[in-house]
């Protein structure tokens, strides 16, 4: 099935709009660019609007937001809903200031999105309206492992419903929701967090399915969540002892490259509960 | 020719300031350094006044535009035209939202531009004074081919006649002319449009050709195309199987960094018309 | 006595606050995350002080420097004084425009800065409350070597002890010094002037060592500026003869990644003046 996904994303070539911060925006555009779709960043309120109408999926990430990009993501996410554009949310950071958890708080109620991804910290600061975080990553004592994941794919599934987006979170163990079927993802490899951004890359990556499948945002979210994993399993494998995260960076993004729909087909790795 | 126009870029390391966009702005840096030249990246209005005047060239791009940043290409454009350094310009998008295009316009009617360099389809936006966009990229249906290539050749004449400005339009086919000759080039490799920036960066590098070589911009810009083709077709032939679109990212910087413009005198691939 | 310094950063893994330009930001994300440490960009007026109070130490610099975020800048650098972490500044391009040499004069005046690092024209310029630079490389005229080294010394020691920060002039030869001590450091390799943001990331790493330091800055400071030259070095014996600046940038990143403490303490090359 993830074979027909990816093998939609590069024959439609979908034209995505990102307002996205500007640390892995860069890398945000290249992996867009690597799977086939085409990307356009785009922040200024007087032109978001028109920008998102000429594009088929918008990718909204609040990694470094402020005053004049918040105005931008409401606009752009309203006219991409009135459009039926899938819209894809990365709350990054939520948590780790007023702003931030305040921002993606209003979003949530202003927009409909078709997926919301982030790490576990996250999420649980947008399912609970309020909390902290120490950063940008996940905190030690929230993250899902084989222990917990159980209660975590129930926590997760009632906050997809609660939204009506399918929720993607990563981490270790990656779970991906409409509500009510859960893939549990076990792509991936640790030294993916030794590189800033893979998870910005991951929601671009994301957009790109959703707006190719939009008939199966479930499905396309789990696909593009598989592929990142699949293409950090991939990228490791080719590093030589002197490569370190700069190379590995490099050769993510060249995996989703020369990656084949045949390839993510075989090396998803994933159960459905 | 274009061998002591490069030499010249090495001799002089000219100091080029740019007001880019934030998603191809390293890249662009970068590029600047690898050609011998040297880039200050500064875009607040209270001071671009006097970091052009520093500067020995000026390179707009409005790949990421919003109103702060429109109101420092003006200032820093009419100051660049005062002391007479050579100002390029990317009207990235034009055509993709009003913002843009209006820009664009208000742009070329205030400033006096050395070298315009964008794809055909914003160049077109520009000559027609109106028009659409389907994203950053050219639209298929705008493409210069073979086949077309005369009636392109008439018409990037007629812009830059009605402009001033040396006009290079970038493609399978490159066209650069000041309205009387036009160098038709050949140089390149399409994977260069899997990588994001990389007329971004051209236009950067021509910025840096065209302030080491005032007296001779046509040449000098088409040099600076040139360059940047052979170093797309000296970056594909250095990819192993296993590479993708962010080693060939990284080879083509490498490439202008290695390349001597012994190198270029050899690899450009022209007629003139 | 740079091993236990460093096994400290990779230990602690310290959270630190960035705030600094688009054009090397994501360089500077990466190399924090090589060396062991975690960073957040955040510049927004309304979530600094927050964002500054979950980190460990902030890094401050003006490479692109506006108005909304210099006001970001002075919240965060005195929430940091507040909260007793240590605050770096990169003071880029002081002497370039009266807005950069006016507003690094205005940080230095408003905030205790554990570390400033600088090339010698932008120190100077701090030292003086005024002067020009031709960009952002230091000018040829400033520049240390080994024949006005000692009065190079004696210039920044006296700036250290008027500002009670330590100084980390870098160059063809680094100074570091608090004052008293000087460490002069002669790790490093011209090639890294080619690549943009050399200074930057160094000044995120001295951030992450001396913020899992914070009772040795200078020794901190001075065993960052030399692990950063002995990445330099390590990825200059890496590269192939079609290898530039492009796989150097990713070189470097990758040696600081791989470098264990040992390595530092034995490729430290320094003396003590």
């Amino acid at each position: 099935m993830f074979k027909t996904l990816f093998e939609n994303v590069r024959a439609q070539c979908p034209l995505i709009h990102n307002i996205t911060n500007y640390v892995t925006v860069n890398d945000c555009a290249n992996i867009v660019l690597a799977c086939g779709a085409s990307p356009i960043m785009a922040d200024d309120k007087d032109e978001v609007a028109e920008i998102t109408a000429i594009c088929a999926g918008l990718n909204i990430n609040i990694g470094t937001l402020n005053s004049r990009t918040i105005a931008s993501m409401r606009i752009a996410g309203k006219r991409a809903n009135e459009l039926g554009h899938p819209v894809v949310f990365d709350p990054v950071g939520a948590g780790a200031s007023a702003l931030r958890t305040d921002t993606a708080l209003q979003l949530l109620r202003e927009i409909r999105f078709a997926v919301i991804r982030g790490n576990i910290s996250e999420i649980k600061v947008l399912a609970r309206g309020s909390g902290t975080a120490k950063g940008v990553d996940a905190n030690a004592a929230d993250r899902v492992t084989e222990d917990n994941l159980d209660a975590a794919v129930a926590f997760i599934k009632a906050f997809s419903r609660e939204t009506g987006a399918v929720i993607a979170v990563t981490g270790a163990i990656d779970i991906v929701t409409d509500g009510s079927t859960a893939y549990c993802i076990r792509n991936g490899h640790p030294m993916m967090s030794a590189v800033t951004g893979t998870g910005c890359q991951l929601s671009a990556l994301t957009a790109a399915f959703v707006t190719a499948n939009p008939a199966q945002p479930l499905e396309a979210a789990a696909a593009a969540v598989c592929a990142m994993g699949f293409a950090g399993e991939l990228a490791h494998a080719r590093l030589s002892e002197a490569d370190g995260s700069a190379t590995y960076r490099n050769n993510i993004i060249d995996a989703i490259y020369n990656m084949t729909p045949e390839m993510l087909e075989k090396g998803a790795k994933y159960e459905v509960r």
